[in-house]
């Protein structure tokens, strides 16, 4: 059974360093990562939200919030 | 062939969430992750500094820092 992961970002250099290696670097048996542009897709802003995002890149699974460094804070995003 | 990583924490909350979740996350037939407790292991701090970690929890690896929420600075830990 694959746990779905969410990836949130805003295309900044740390967010695209974040994914490429870090969100790549999951094991792919067991997550299956959907990666969300928040500054190109803005209607999905509240459910990262709600999931407890603050800035991205964030890496969000079973109920968990991980940032990763820090490229944007969300607020900057709307 | 695996690609050796190291996450560097300090017995905190945040730090003991993001080594279950996020480290345990990693692909395993690709990543090797070694776990430093720098709370515990103080003569590994520089190496942790060097590598550009400035606050624990955080993944190294391929030469890049992840910083993984907030538990602690570095600093705190000396």
């Amino acid at each position: 059974m694959t746990t779905e992961a969410k990836f949130y970002h805003a295309g900044c250099p740390v967010c695209v360093a974040a994914e490429q290696q870090l969100a790549a670097a999951l094991d792919p048996d067991r997550y299956r990562v959907e990666v969300v542009h928040l500054g190109e897709q803005k209607a999905r802003l509240p459910e990262a939200e709600q999931a407890g995002v603050r800035s991205v890149p964030a890496l969000v699974f079973n109920g968990q919030v991980f940032h990763i460094n820090h490229g944007a804070d969300l607020s900057e995003l709307k």
